[in-house]
């Protein structure tokens, strides 16, 4: 128990886990102790291998031991260097999301496979770009709005479409540190260029560039993946689901849904409301069709749906592992290609669908720029069929669920937020009643726990621990991603979960608004929604974000993206709490940099605590601390 | 003797390092020695460091000791991952220089300091990206060139503009595997998400991503930058120089050009001809100023002004290390970081001058959009000033230098092939002379030597062995970069080299045209001049380039650029030796695709052969039997 109690604090995920073992299943918690001890160089940054004088390797002990690679660069040099690549990397994944999503909006249409489903959104995000909207097709603007979008990828000349919910000090902060990005694939490529031999030497310098990428991510990529999204799919709204892996049905066909881009989900959820599917079901003998979702393809999808969380980063190959899964079908980012080899071991397909991410073993239907839906009914069809192949013999449902509401995009905040709203005396649809219930010290702030599981920490115990941990004290949470998950995986995200773990201010907000004391947000990209609710609040006050008591935690990062994240959220003036220590400790000047001098640049920093006790205190003192300094 | 032998047959880099020993001087030989045995991971690909579960190092054994990433990533995976970022840096750092040399021409004026100098060159791009020039401003049909061009950069939608001599035949096989880049950011940024956790997990797929990204460095990138350079610079013509460290002069201010955009040494190149300057230098008591080239920048400079080339990429610190240099002046890629440590042992002034390569130690004096040529003025006051800081006890210049003719643009080498037209019944300015020497067999074909210097082998040796063995043969030879510099040093650039190493018909051939058996074509980014210049035989003969007897090596490769321009000449359907492993040997797919498979794809194979004689030998049957498939 006590060994088990180190990997996860999820009991799905324990029961999984030791049916892996008694089946004689490779899960990643095998290959990680296969893989012994991981390399120190790597570890602290201090590995390069950007050209073929080396690899090099210099001592992460500064003054001890080798100093410098072959061309004469320090652990400094290497570390910023390798950290900016990092950036790069999670930059171009959310992007080259946000640019597929931008495309299916230029070939959105009338009687095509994907339509306009929110028009008001459109509308909203057309102004924004400042696109023509009186009397037009409404195909027209979406085009044209995703044209717009689309120059910001590789504009040559200009500037970049920052979101109006940029405050206008911030971007006097970014301009004067020439952070704003020129495109949003150019900085990838310019970190690229910059971390090649012979270029940038220069730790600040580097990070500034990583910086500047980074903010490419988060006001750009993702903020119109975010809104494109909503456009096409629908901005979501309080809804009802249930996660973990619970959700898996007996009799059903079980399908996952995992990855990140909300299209292929869509196309097989509109798919799997046909009758003909439903018929195709029942003819194998299935009660019906289960969707379930994974990572942030879930999401998106419960945002929209309510489609089921089957459970977050950790959890994909305990699905598979149930011996309940008809098929996995993925598109992007996060999928372990490990699934390919396992899924053989039960009956699972298991489908790519994106020629992004081919991996070598799986059956493979792309879903192209046409025929999506018709794809969507083949790759269906492929999953249904395969009920008749399940081995009742190897089927284990764990018996955990979680019910949860989510769908809180700021949207349906703003809206909830109108409840608080006097009809005949106030204004509605403004975040005013946020900022009243802040200032007035009932809420003392709004943290975002977002990011990824890692096998390097317990599974979900930071995230759980923190969230609860900030809730006690009256600060309002708002998750994403795999974090969201976690919390839905724990009840958190249940309306109840105010009167049994949040403080009385914070319980009192949520009973008149009628909202968990958790809200979940969305997928990773979504994080956009929580740049977009903090920026409104900060042109509401007339304050720079920096200025705001709010802040960010990633517990249990694991991908590049979320150091993407870390960065841009940062940058744009939001302290950051890291649960796992990025690759930096190799040079003190990055680790200088990362938790302090980048305060004297964007006013926030980083912070890395992988306690989640110690990391709520922190967060704690340093809201509070920013409380005093606005006078609330 | 035999010890030095193993560094560097360059007599003035022994000399040198003999120096810095003597001085107790660090050069990047004693770091290599230091840094011991390089990592066997690092060395064989192996290594993930791409998220946070890891660092993940699987065995470079097949089939023995750890056989995955706690993801489940094998080493087929993360070895075509690791090639795949590569080349995504080294086709970012070729186009990126490419773009600020197009932001250039757009902002090229009548009256500012860039100017368009070569108008023809001028009219036959803008031709080709279908620009009007009927009756309009020069400086007009510049901007819409530029303009052009970097719409490529970033374009969202259309094709990109291929150059004509891209043979019809080969943009088909490239359409077939769909690998013609949607635009040169893009591919970048495609590479860089495909290979974030979760995303492509297939060697092949991975290979051919990394193929398509690099097409965007030859043919758009790097072949944008020779064009607008040449544009704006002048097209190179034939032009004496001299090489090696030997071309520092004893009393008059040396100054190392150092890196790789023009811009900046042409603007120094302008700055040195105001006799304000040379009053400046004589003040100081100096007989001149003395420019002398170091890497590409030196190539760039040295096919357009003669400027000398003071040595190649191992020999940066050895240039400082004579004691003899007032400045070095530089920009960006294969700066060694360590001159600016280096540098402070001596009088140097070490400068910096772009914000994509600062270095920590340096004088940084940027050089903007805007007063390029008053900004090198000051850099170049800097050095002038400097040179009463000459210690003349710490001087020793060595001897060596070699007298060499450079400035082969495809523009000269046709001029030269004009010699062999007979000027009542043949047709001019066309490559038909050139085929019918190769045709006839008076050739046997031709080869570019190209790329880098590597410390992990004998410097210039590679180069210099494999031209020799190939025009022996009568195989024409091209050079670029760090190899047209060991062609230069080594006196295989003069046009005596044909008598003293060519066989009979090379002879005949360079002394009918009066040329060298080896033409110095530019910097790296002008391997596109190869490439127009075979693109336009193939086109001659209504082939393929994958047809035609021709090859590639880069017998000493070390940046990630060379791996990127041995992928794009590959993937052009030129075969091409390496005579550095890659770092792909863990992986037996990655081998076997690069090795072979690639071939069935594109018509041309990487070959991996550190013995350059060997090289010869199999560069001669391969052409051979190109040779006889085509019956010439």
């Amino acid at each position: 128990m006590s060994e088990e109690k180190k990997i996860s604090i999820d009991p799905s995920t324990l029961t999984m886990i030791k049916k892996a073992k008694d089946e004689s299943i490779e899960t990643a918690w095998d290959r990680k102790a296969i893989l012994k001890t991981s390399c120190g160089f790597g570890t602290a940054g201090v590995c390069c291998r950007n050209c073929g004088l080396g690899p090099c390797r210099v001592s992460p002990v500064p003054g001890k031991g080798v100093q410098k690679g072959v061309c004469g660069a320090t652990a400094d040099v290497i570390v910023s260097r390798n950290f900016a690549r990092m950036i790069a990397a999670g930059t171009a994944s959310h992007s080259d999301h946000g640019r597929s999503i931008a495309l299916d909006l230029y070939n959105s249409s009338v009687d095509g496979d994907i339509k306009v489903k929110d028009k008001t959104k459109l509308m909203k995000v057309a102004e924004r770009f400042g696109i023509q909207t009186e009397d037009r097709d409404i195909y027209d603007i979406a085009h044209d709005v995703a044209k717009a979008g689309l120059e910001d990828y590789g504009r040559a000349f200009g500037e970049v479409n920052l979101p109006p919910t940029v405050p206008e000090k911030r971007k006097q902060v970014w301009k004067e540190l020439n952070m704003i990005p020129r495109s949003i694939d150019r900085e990838v490529v310019a970190v690229m260029h910059s971390t090649h031999i012979g270029c940038m030497a220069d730790a600040e310098g580097m990070i500034k560039m990583a910086m500047r990428c980074s903010l490419g991510d988060g006001w750009l990529g993702s903020y119109m993946a975010t809104e494109f999204s909503d456009i096409m799919f629908g901005t979501p709204q309080e809804r009802f689901t249930q996660a973990n892996l619970g959700v898996l049905e007996d009799n059903e066909v079980n399908i996952v849904l995992h990855g990140h881009e909300p299209t292929l989900s869509e196309m097989i959820i509109q798919a799997s409301e046909l009758p003909e599917m439903m018929e195709l079901a029942k003819s194998v003998g299935a009660d019906g069709i289960n969707l379930c979702g994974m990572c942030c393809t879930a999401n998106e999808a419960a945002m929209r749906h309510g489609v089921k969380l089957a459970g977050n980063f950790m959890q994909q190959e305990l699905a598979v592992i149930t011996g309940a899964v008809e098929a996995v079908i993925v598109d992007v980012q996060c999928i372990l290609p490990s699934l390919a080899e396992l899924s053989k071991n039960y009956h699972t397909k298991f489908i790519t669908t994106s020629s992004k991410a081919r991996i070598k073993g799986a059956t493979h239907i792309e879903m192209g720029e046409e025929n999506k839906l018709e794809t969507a009914k083949n790759i269906l069809k492929e999953a249904i069929l395969n009920f008749k192949n399940r081995d009742k013999n190897k089927v284990m449902i764990p018996e955990f669920k979680s019910e949860a509401e989510v769908g809180y995009s700021v949207e349906e905040i703003i809206n909830k937020l109108d409840k608080l709203v006097d009809e005949k005396t106030a204004e509605k649809q403004t975040v005013k009643p946020l900022v009243d219930v802040i200032v007035s010290g009932i809420l003392k702030g709004a943290v975002a726990i977002v990011g990824c599981n890692n096998i390097n920490t317990v599974q979900d115990e930071g995230h759980i621990e923190i969230i609860k941990g900030l809730i006690e004290k009256d600060i309002i949470v708002v998750v994403t991603g795999c974090s969201a998950q976690a919390a839905a995986k724990y009840g958190l995200l249940k309306k109840d979960a105010a009167e049994k773990y949040a403080g009385p201010g914070l319980q009192k907000v949520c009973e008149l608004l009628d909202i968990p004391p958790v809200l979940h947000m969305g997928s990773c990209v979504d994080i956009s929604r929580i740049l977009e609710l903090i920026g409104t609040i900060a042109n509401y006050l007339n304050l720079d974000i920096s200025d705001l008591p709010v802040a960010g935690a990633a517990p249990e990062w694991m991908a590049e993206k979320a150091l993407a994240i870390g960065t841009y959220v940062v940058s744009s003036g939001i302290d950051t709490w890291l649960g796992i220590v990025p690759p930096v400790t190799g040079s003190p000047e990055v680790v200088d940099i990362l938790t302090n001098k980048i305060e004297d640049w964007v006013g926030a920093k980083f912070y890395v605590e992988p306690d989640p006790h110690k990391t709520v205190e922190q967060i704690v003192n340093r809201l509070n601390e920013k409380r005093s300094k606005i006078r609330i």
